[in-house]
């Protein structure tokens, strides 16, 4: 086979991780050592670095444009380090967030003029888009009272329900503008089930 | 007085750090409180973190593409938070080195598709070009010996001789460019006739 691209995007608390790691373990099972699970921003060295300044509170306030610049570094050298290799080795590559991400929380979320994004997209991954999205889709409330119960609050996760809710609006035209890539997954019912429904889209597309 | 923006460029061993550094001293004699001293990339928390994955050599082989992202973003953030409101004061700002030093890095000495540097100038400065640009000219061979004295090369000081005469030709095209804005001044000189040249220059622009 060759590889095949997955990205799993969603606000804060939508159980996002858990999925990817169901997805890894069931994929993995029909194709040992044939996946990996990785995620952004990070997934390198130089990346992890990066996502440490963009998550941190303490290096003070981040300007948009500056943020957006500092996550496409990160994707970048993800790319050329780890996706595009693992791709071209016929591997699926399993992401935690990608650019959708940037479009939501840079622009849906900050501000940040989608054109902007659209342009350093090009710049930075050339034709390399997700060959499957799984947007893991439930109202910020649902997010904020899951991650309340795992402690204390990152940058982004102090950001008011206002912000989630134009980030979730984002994904959602995200969405609708690519329906075969981006699959809308109901996120607010129980993990078991999600999982379930993610099993059966990975299934259609001959995967496992 | 309204602001004025002074950057100082050239390769290493020059002599870049010291003349920013008397030129500092000059102007501020003249317009005390009314100057400050920055340099790129860095001038901000967070730029110095980034300026720290640019320069080290531990964290791996970075793109070149990555490399130009890390550098636009450090800058996004320094013009706001520091070049912008001193501007803004009617200060005198120098900085060491800024974005001719982009397009003469990642453009002439790595390759860097030069429109892909003047779309992110484009969308991290808007409108915001130094007044007066000082090239510090030199061949590779004379910052080099100056260098070694100084002792560890960072990343960039180890590069080869090829690179850093590709980073001048740059520099110097540049300087045909924009002859307004760019003044080259021949570095190989002993120190104190190079402070001369630029003490010179910056009477002939009225600042001292």
């Amino acid at each position: 086979m060759t590889g095949f691209f997955i990205t799993f995007e969603g606000i804060e608390g939508v159980g996002k991780t858990t999925q990817v790691e169901k997805a890894f373990d069931l994929l993995s099972a029909r194709h040992p050592g044939g996946v990996i699970i990785t995620r952004e921003p990070g997934g390198t060295p130089t990346g992890e670095v990066i996502r440490d300044i963009i998550l941190q509170k303490d290096t003070g306030r981040i300007d948009g444009i500056t943020e957006m610049l500092l996550v496409f570094a990160a994707r970048r050298q993800h790319i050329q380090d780890v996706i595009l290799p693992s791709l071209d080795a016929g591997m699926i590559v399993l992401c935690d967030r990608f650019t959708d991400a940037t479009f939501a929380y840079q622009g849906g979320g900050r501000g940040v003029d989608e054109q902007l994004v659209s342009r350093l997209q090009d710049m930075v991954q050339g034709r390399l888009r997700p060959d499957l999205t799984v947007l893991l889709d439930a109202a910020p409330e649902v997010g904020l009272a899951r991650m309340r119960e795992r402690g204390a609050p990152d940058r982004f996760e102090a950001e008011t329900m206002n912000f989630f809710q134009r980030v979730r609006n984002k994904y959602l035209e995200l969405a609708g503008r690519y329906p075969e890539r981006v699959h809308v997954v109901d996120a607010a019912r129980e993990a078991d089930d999600v999982t379930r429904e993610i099993t059966a889209l990975l299934e259609a597309k001959g995967l496992c």
